[in-house]
């Protein structure tokens, strides 16, 4: 028996056996691929805890250490590092939810970024800028990315999604992972599915030297959280921005009481104004990212259901109080993506003269930023289906 | 001031002007179109009042009563068309809801059918045979037909949509109204979208002479019913059966606790089933109908979240209870058609040899028929992804 037999073996028990998990041997790395999450908030402590069981259950594939970027602070007098690396539980922000030992948190950006074959971010869309600046001319070019975060970057005229962004900055390949996921619930492993979008870059350097879908596959699908990899990495990214603004929609619709067909309305025209915008602004979309993907449909739902932005709309309509206020009251310090989103989306569709294309979207807006009357949505709303 | 312009003047006030509310003077008919309702269940009175709210308001398109066939019945000693008709209440199926003074119950099928332009049908679908061998040769050809109805007829080796089931057995032209509409909140006026779908006919007679696509607009759209009419009849009909497939499988989820996540990935390969199958079977579908349409994503949602199937399910999954069981439950005799359609499905792929492409409808029927484990759903359909 082989080494490679006898660690496939131990897999074997740890996993049971699937199509995904047998590893051909020409697909094992020379040196096991070192893995960094960028961020330790609910979502960055959650996906370190996915990666991290697998690359235990992967030895050969993956280096036991997946280091985690966090961001320190005082919890009682104790660093928040110290807490995870002693008592394997990141108490602020993911409470109540045991991590693997094998999940180093690091408080140094660099340190943590550096030698790391693969480095996932996964913060908050206002932080990227800064930690994008220190982490400039310290990334070797040969180091891959994945992104969680969920935002666009808008900027005069341009609309930047974000894995464009960090390989501007930091010149490395970058995908993106966004899906159905709720964090506590992935935390919990309660079974979601999610998508992997990333595309092999020109100088990929070959099976068991670098990464690819498959490397993607096994760092991060696990018997509860069901991975599909596919290219359309600016499809699954602009799908998990722009749900956003929708979801705030859905959440007027669900504080004014109005049901579920109406809220259902609201998410129908949404979807349709997102592919639109994909259509016009990101030839390169597949619609299908859309309509049959996790990033795109299944997100679309689970976020107008259970997650903060349609808490936030939903208390807005409720209480009849501004945006920041609700998420002020509700999010504890955490933020509503949604209230910044559908600012920028309608500054770039404006700008571009196309505002008029996207009646959900500008109806939004001026909920929010406007004060018009959300009573009188469907007005606003009614004419779209002549239009495209 | 003509007839005409007085009578657009009255229009006006009784329901704002907006683009679908003109009517040119080509489009008035010689004589107003006659409307009957078959069916007097909860959807079936909603949609009555619907029609009867446009037809007061378009005297001159639309013949003032609106005939509903109503299956007799007694209550507390009553006949049930005489209450409707005194009380202008559905107090067995609508209670609550004031019909118009306009909606004219009739027990006699015949009768209620005699003359009428357009009837709209609106039963459930285990009715259907015999109500059509009823009208059998005692209609009109040149009637038409709208379809509400929920199903599939499945025979032998034949799925048959209940549209073209209407066409064959009375010779008319029949289309298809199917939403994101949950009755009660329909006959509550809450705000709602439908999709219409209508083929105009080779015998087509003309404008004002023939119901069309704007008489259609005119006789369902209402200021809390936004109607989206479109040619595809197949792709509405069968959106509006196969989702309550999927209705059940999302139930089982909600009532095994697992959450938001998983219950929209179960929604998503649901979308995907119900688009491969309509792209197999009945290549006349538009893709678009289930993605764009409220007859297709939007039914969807509101129809798993908020409709009897999935309670149905969701009841199965809380009690161990079989399908059956939690019908009689929940349902006070009304009927969970995403039982009967899951099999009618099943037996149709099975012997297509197709059911393989179909897991989640195939593990759908396997949990209500076969008793297997419900918690072993992501399993089976875990690796459908890899397939089309």
């Amino acid at each position: 028996m082989t080494a490679y037999d006898r660690l496939n073996s131990v897999n074997n028990v740890l996993a049971p056996p699937s199509s995904s998990s047998i590893v051909s041997q020409e697909d094992i790395p020379q040196k096991p691929y070192r893995t960094t999450v960028v961020g330790s908030g609910n979502w960055g402590s959650t996906i370190a805890k996915v990666v991290a069981e697998n690359c235990i259950e992967r030895p050969q594939e993956f280096d036991q250490t997946v280091r985690m970027w966090v961001y320190e602070e005082l919890i009682n007098g104790e660093k928040l590092t110290e807490i995870i690396n002693t008592r394997h539980e990141n108490v602020k922000y993911l409470p109540g939810i045991m991590l693997p030992a094998n999940v180093m948190a690091v408080p140094n950006i660099v340190d943590a970024c550096r030698g790391s074959d693969l480095i996932i971010f996964n913060i908050p869309h206002q932080f990227l800028s800064n930690i994008l600046k220190q982490l400039k001319g310290k990334i070797d070019p040969r180091t891959r990315a994945i992104s969680c975060l969920k935002g666009l970057d808008v900027n005069r005229d341009s609309c930047q999604l974000l894995p464009d962004v960090i390989f501007h900055e930091l010149g490395i390949n970058c995908g993106a992972l966004s899906g159905a996921n709720l964090a506590p619930e992935v935390a919990q492993c309660k079974w979601s599915e999610t998508t992997v979008a990333y595309r092999i870059p020109d100088d990929f350097r070959g099976r068991g030297e670098d990464i690819d879908k498959q490397v993607l596959k096994h760092l991060f699908h696990r018997p509860y959280f069901h991975v599909h990899v596919i290219d359309d990495v600016s499809g699954v990214s602009l799908a998990g921005a722009l749900k956003n603004v929708v979801a705030m929609a859905a959440g007027f619709v669900d504080g004014l009481g109005w049901g579920d067909n109406a809220k259902s309305a609201v998410m129908r025209l949404g979807l349709r104004e997102m592919i639109h915008f994909a259509n016009l602004y990101f030839p390169d979309c597949e619609e299908r990212t859309f309509t049959e993907e996790s990033a795109g449909v299944a997100d679309l739902i689970t976020t107008c259901f259970g997650g903060r932005n349609v808490r936030v709309g939903k208390y807005m309509a409720k209480n009849k109080v501004a945006a920041q206020e609700a998420e002020r009251v509700l999010l504890n310090g955490q933020s509503c993506q949604g209230i910044f989103t559908t600012k920028e989306v309608y500054e770039f569709l404006s700008k571009r003269g196309t505002i008029g294309d996207f009646p959900l979207f500008h109806v939004t807006y001026d909920i929010i930023y406007n004060g018009f009357p959300m009573e009188k949505l469907p007005e606003r709303i009614e004419r779209s289906d002549e239009r495209y």
